[in-house]
């Protein structure tokens, strides 16, 4: 709409939530999302295993001068570690298959996103691969869902028109007008990523040893369901580390006697 | 986000506003738009003066199928003659300047959209070219501007995605439970723009023969001026009429006796 602006102003409205680009196939479209980020906003992007390596020039060239995004931007081998320092991640999905999770939309997603941030908690949205989207695995990975109220009948979404969407709607949200938050009443610590995965490491090990997961054809889906259901809420530390100890518990076998 | 989902479901969700590109350089960035509009629900695109000619086989590679709307564009070697047949006019303006007009958000502008849409008016909305943006003349030729909410230290917005965000504003515009408009309460029929345009051709050519518009420099923005304060409201075919009359009227001279 208008030329270059450059980057000097790009600084992030904070709380400003993480975009994750997972397995990005065209480096242009990496750039075309760091310009889509400066529009709304936004500041900090992951980038999970992108097809042809990091960094690539042409994203600097597609980016309009929104160069500090890009030069910010980390690379991951796995969702899991993209996330593991966030309490709250969002999946785009536009078309959830048999998956209990809370859809929102946009919009709802945006004023979520930003309770979140006024409560001091991380957010990051997952951004799907150009083709073929999220896979099932890496939805497991999220906490809610994200699904654009659009045309049905036209769902092909450019990468980066779906960044600037939810980044559009997270500017347009963080207006002070919005009612005030509930902050937390008692010092419940929300765990992050890296520990629910601690504990998810521990279950499926449990359950391995114990031979729950013996059939290997079934193996992933049923580490995925577990990974689903620990997913459906934020879990404090506290009540992490009482699953630990079940786990534990229930690991040692039937107590004799 | 998701792959190519053809565009056999391509239909407009009417009344749905014309998209008006304004000599728009980038023949990919047609086809962006186009699948940003097949997103949204949007159907009608004209193209004013595009600047490497068309058809061009590149727009529809970048399209991702949507086809259809590439196929129904029609190309117009001015804006007035794109928006000849339209009741209002809108144009996107990062940063308007000494212009009075009413400055609508794009959420503003969706539910205005709607508006129009449901009393048998047809809207446009004018894009400007990549670099430039839209120019005086072009702005001139609109009712209302409109301006994006998005972070004002990084104005660079990729012409698709300031489609996209139109779109998507409109598509979510839509939902049935917006309160019922008022409908016009009399037969008055607003003038599209053809008649507008025939009225301001006749008050240039008066004010030309009167020696009002004598300064050539001055000429330019004097009626660039005029355009502005017609374009202010909608007008109706009356009150064209009587305005005809009045140009006609005082063009003849003082009356004798």
């Amino acid at each position: 709409m208008t030329g270059r602006d450059g980057g000097a102003d790009l600084v992030p409205i904070e709380p400003s939530p993480v975009v994750i680009l997972v397995r990005p196939q065209l480096a242009e479209n990496i750039g075309g999302v760091a310009r889509a980020m400066g529009n709304g906003g936004l500041f900090h992007l992951r980038l999970v295993a992108p097809r042809d390596g990091w960094p690539q020039e042409r994203a600097w060239r597609m980016s309009s001068g929104a160069d500090r995004i890009l030069d910010a931007a980390t690379v991951h081998a796995t969702v899991v570690d993209a996330v593991a320092d966030l309490h709250r991640v969002f999946a785009t999905c536009p078309r959830p298959r048999h998956i209990i999770k809370p859809v929102l939309t946009a919009r709802g997603a945006a004023t979520e996103l930003h309770a979140i941030g006024a409560r001091g908690l991380r957010a990051g949205i997952l951004f799907g691969p150009e083709r073929a989207g999220l896979d099932n695995d890496d939805i497991a990975c999220a906490d809610s869902l994200i699904r654009y109220d659009l045309n049905p009948g036209f769902m092909s979404l450019n990468l980066s028109q779906a960044v600037m969407i939810l980044g559009y709607e997270w500017y347009i949200a963080r207006a002070p007008e919005a009612p005030p938050r509930q902050l937390q009443t008692n010092e419940t610590r929300i765990a992050n990523k890296a520990e629910l995965e601690n504990f998810m490491a521990h279950l499926t090990r449990a359950c391995d040893e114990s031979g729950f997961l013996k059939n290997p054809q079934k193996r992933p889906g049923m580490i995925r369901n577990l990974r689903h259901f620990f997913q459906r809420g934020e879990v404090t530390a506290q009540e992490l580390n009482t699953l630990h100890g079940v786990i534990s518990e229930l690991a040692r076998g039937p107590k004799p006697g």
